[in-house]
């Protein structure tokens, strides 16, 4: 049946610690041991939740307690296969307990084989673009609330023609009577076709799947009827398990992109909710996301680097599951092309919206600069001697530009 | 098409209070408004968001920042009516930015039409169990993992005749083969009429619903045509909006109580996430729960006292929708029904899980000693001299009792 072993962090006096694991991993299994006659123990034994390990990683500055690593391993025998199980299993009553924080499950192959992963993941993707030696470009409509469908894709139609790869829906953009989710993908379509006649280029477009999560099985069936390329889909205000239930539909069969909106509700704190690798690397992998938007360490809306960094690397790092695309967001724009490629290799996707509306020859000229950088960061050129590359020179001087450090 | 109003607690310098607030307002409405032509901002009006209000509450000691409340108000043309929309709006891209937490949102009565409310309530409850003047109690199992049908019927039956209201399932126990659902439901159902035939009490069982999300509509309509009677959700770890769902299914029609699994990683934190009287109270109600358990501010899991009486006060207060129990939990003994009685009233659930098994005569004796508590409150005897009270004497002797409070 396999085994999940939890990762928390707690923030407890130093004496304490071992009665609190010992105290987790009881009160979260059988409930009690000692006082149970031998023969129980005999029979709850493949039940029973072990502490394996205690480790201190600090003192907290403020009350001077200790700040510890508890690995706690739950037998599969006490919880069905799903999310919701292993959640409530790990973290549900014991979320309310005080200082702790959620930072890793660790799942064991047997674990493992209950959960998808991506249906296309990166090489997925990468086929259905015919793109496989850079990363994938990708921008955001801008403004579309209260606008038209002649408005939404004119805005389509120039991003498309700055050669990005993706162009992905608001993630506020919601049923409604001007540009309906059916409309957007059969008016899209006809406007990205065009544009592959007209240059050459393929641009997908995710779609935002909204709307009551009873009624998101038949909306995504019939979106990929229509010829929808991929969901856009708002996972942490549904539950990781309708991720699930919308990657395992084979009559579904399209590529999802988890937004991370609200997911900030979990991850900001130190003291508590999950990290964001689990959250936004870890789970979202398993249940099923081919991409996993996060915020980037450059912007305002900015999360530190090396917590991107690990999002990063539980979405990619080798696994029976396929890899999801990382996207990084926020605050990207075409001079961090060279830092992007650093931190994230070719396997992620330069996603931007004021980096592609705000460019003075607008969101064409936007997506432009930002496939010119990603072709002179791959000829090892650096950005500011890409003369001929004038949409590139047009971004610099408005943003600036970086060197990717030389590590 | 109504309105909600988001009210959030942000951490800023004074000075960026006001432009903070008209960046909310925009960035997750139309996106821009002073550089929109005329004609433009006219056909946008009825999507923009509104500042209401922006109220400075404190200072953060740790940074000398300002404390402030942000009233924000958006249209309802910008959003379905469903939780996930809602969510998405006024907490999507916002929950990562910084340090804000999202302490309520106000619904006009247009947008209150969207959302069902408890099926049952309070008084429907009341109606089912024949108890009409006082606070129900209700016990849960203990130790069930790993245990058998007669275990755990055994317990069951104790629990009944102890004279209890309510027992629920423990939230960690899922499918399993030794203890199933149906099973539960079945055998459970025959206990309670043998209690009920031999002492006339009547006890109600909530089962615990739990596997896949969209397994769930099907394994709740098999409960209900078992004759089950309450189910039991986590549905912190699925969603919101999956309750909502139950509870809008006519075939299912059972009570539902909202366990607060998983709860804490939302609203521990002081400056992230979501407030316990949002959260707990008042999305739980719209959503359609009809009990809403949540952590008491007496136990060693403890809230504290001001913000649970803020959860309360959204699950009974005045409204369209039925009021919802409240179900203070964790650390409840006998002794602390004064007090229980004094700060929720009659309209609560007396809920205990140690306090009712470590009874020294055992679960009945635990049963007893609360409904005990219960009348000598009535009766406005207090606890040490309700002499003939044998089992709350013992319980009394065990863990102490305390007055309540004269105000
Ligand atoms: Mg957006
Ligand atoms: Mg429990």
């Amino acid at each position: 049946m396999g085994h999940v072993t939890a990762v928390y962090q707690i923030i407890a006096k130093r004496e304490d610690l071992e009665k609190k694991a010992e105290g987790i991993a009881l009160g979260l299994t059988v409930g009690s041991w000692t006082d149970l006659p031998l023969l129980v123990q005999e029979q709850l034994k493949k039940h029973k939740g072990q502490v394996v390990e205690i480790k201190e990683t600090g003192e907290d500055p403020s009350s001077g307690k200790t700040i510890a690593q508890l690995h706690i391993r739950f037998p599969g025998e006490n919880f069905s296969k799903d999310i919701p199980a292993i959640l409530t299993t790990t973290f549900g009553k014991l979320s309310l307990d005080g200082e702790i924080k959620l930072l890793d499950l660790q799942f064991d192959d047997e674990i493992f084989r209950y959960f998808p992963g991506p249906r296309f993941g990166i090489q997925g993707l990468r086929e259905k673009l015919g793109v496989y030696d850079r990363p994938l470009v990708m921008s955001i409509f801008k403004g579309v609330i209260g606008r038209d469908m002649d408005y939404l894709l004119a805005q389509l139609r120039e991003q498309a023609l700055g050669g990005v790869d993706l162009v992905k829906d608001d993630e506020i953009l919601f049923e409604n009577s001007l540009t309906s989710f059916e409309t957007r993908i059969k008016e899209g379509k006809k406007v990205l076709d065009n544009v592959y006649q007209e240059k050459g280029h393929r641009t997908l477009y995710a779609v935002n799947l909204t709307g009551k999560t009873f009624e998101l099985k038949d909306k995504a069936r019939k979106a990929k009827e229509l010829g929808a390329d991929i969901l856009l889909f708002n996972v942490f205000t549904y539950g990781l398990d309708v991720l699930q239930a919308l990657r395992e539909d084979d009559e579904i069969a399209l590529p999802i992109m988890a937004h991370p909106a609200f997911s900030g509700s979990f991850t900001s704190s130190e003291k508590y909710g999950l990290s964001h690798s689990l959250l936004l690397g870890k789970l979202i992998r398993i249940a099923g996301a081919d991409f996993s938007l996060f915020p980037s360490p450059y912007g305002s809306v900015a999360l530190e680097r090396d917590k991107v960094l690990k999002v990063k690397e539980e979405l990619v790092k080798e696994s029976v599951l396929k890899p999801v695309f990382p996207v990084p967001s926020a605050g990207i724009h075409p001079g961090l092309v060279p830092i992007l490629i650093h931190d994230f290799g070719k396997d992620c996707v330069i996603n931007a919206g004021g980096g592609v509306h705000g460019h003075p020859q607008g969101a064409k000229g936007g997506g432009k600069a930002f496939r010119q950088a990603v072709d002179a960061v791959s000829r090892g050129v650096p950005l500011n001697e890409a003369a001929e590359d004038i949409e590139l020179q047009e971004a610099i001087r408005l943003w600036g530009w970086k060197e990717a450090p030389s590590n």
